[in-house]
């Protein structure tokens, strides 16, 4: 235990990669005073000490630009302790947030369907996830997101690393459509959240799943697969 | 003015039409309780009563259900004075709710396009009040209604009775039909300005309005007019 702190703190403190605005400085230690001092490795302290600075860096830099080493060294601890008690950085990404699914999870499954059932089957997911157990936990994030800039961009990082980039990942796309589409693709599910779960429009809010898949799931296809035109500046 | 007074005072309290149940009674007094007295006609804190009251009842009742006689009750003024201090019910709603735009006075320009061009120019419209000046206060709409449960309620009305309902409106079809296609053309409208204004997702965010017209506007053409199951139980 002693040999361990004492590693830790013979670590030299590095500049934080990418330098960063004021803001964004102030904004990481407001969120998380670097003290290096002291912190036991597996104390809810240290756990929450390292979700915050996680939670910092990720709206700040979004999901590729953080890194465990800096998120590490914000918290105080060691990148190894980072690793040992939450796995890679998608995890991290995952309890920082307190994501009620797991997406790496769910998503196989989805995409095992084959491309031309994929805007089905991942609306169907959606739903699945939604009207499951999961739901106060799903929405208390949605809300949460909706408050303010900060926490909105963690929901769109989720989005983007966690989700999209997943789906359209499979189609064989160049960067820019695979990013369009994608975007396209979440403000139709999006919106279907919000307008089945959050503002609870009738007929919507009380269809069942199948019949919204149904409806909605074409729009989907399209975004992803279909002739559309891209969205541009 | 000490006429107008006696006049008012002298109007019998009526109980409330519609009674209501216990936790609607409980809102609405905690919004406005209902003290008859010395409430002069003109005065900010009159005005404030009654968008308390209508903000109370049509969160709770609806736009549909409220009445400017109930609210005019609940804020213990004349139900006159609240038609002449604020127009219409339409009118009343929207000052309670400070909604940026009054659609009553925009839709008519994209009905008048025709019932094919009407997901595209429904598309259009959304960019344009919220790429103007309007921004900030649609954007303090949204984030206000996505907090809680109750002005949740206030925006879903906001879509239903303003929005939704002129544009469905000129379609001529059966109600259930209308308001099916309605909430689905809502989930994407909603979904746009979350994914666009809200969470920025690239490239929606930095988009050029008319590509996401030429990406998004067929998706709520079908919605409204198309080829289309509908949401069901």
């Amino acid at each position: 235990m002693d040999r361990r702190r004492r590693r830790r703190r013979r670590r030299p403190a590095r500049p934080r990669p990418g330098g960063g605005h004021p803001a964004e400085e102030d904004r990481l230690s407001t969120a998380q005073p670097r003290r290096r001092t002291g912190r036991r490795p597996g104390s809810p302290d240290t756990r929450n000490a390292v979700l915050a600075a996680a939670r910092a860096a990720f709206a700040e830099r979004g999901f590729d630009g953080a890194t465990i080493r800096q998120i590490a060294t914000a918290a105080g601890v060691d990148p190894a302790l980072v690793h040992h008690y939450f796995g890679n950085k998608d995890k991290l990404f995952l309890a920082a947030i307190e994501a009620p699914a797991n997406p790496a999870e769910l998503l196989p499954e989805v995409l095992a369907g084959g491309t031309e059932n994929l805007g089905e089957n991942v609306v169907r997911l959606l739903l699945r996830v939604w009207d499951g157990p999961m739901r106060p936990a799903a929405l208390a994030l949605v809300r949460s997101a909706v408050t303010n800039e900060w926490t909105a961009r963690l929901l769109r990082e989720f989005l983007v690393s966690q989700i999209l980039r997943r789906v359209v990942g499979t189609l064989g796309l160049p960067a820019a459509e695979r990013e369009a589409r994608g975007s396209l693709a979440a403000s139709q599910l999006i919106g279907l959240v919000m307008a089945r779960y959050v503002l609870r429009v009738e007929p919507l809010a009380s269809a069942s799943p199948e019949s919204i898949v149904a409806a909605v799931g074409p729009t989907v296809q399209r975004y992803l697969t279909g002739d559309v035109d891209l969205p541009k500046p």
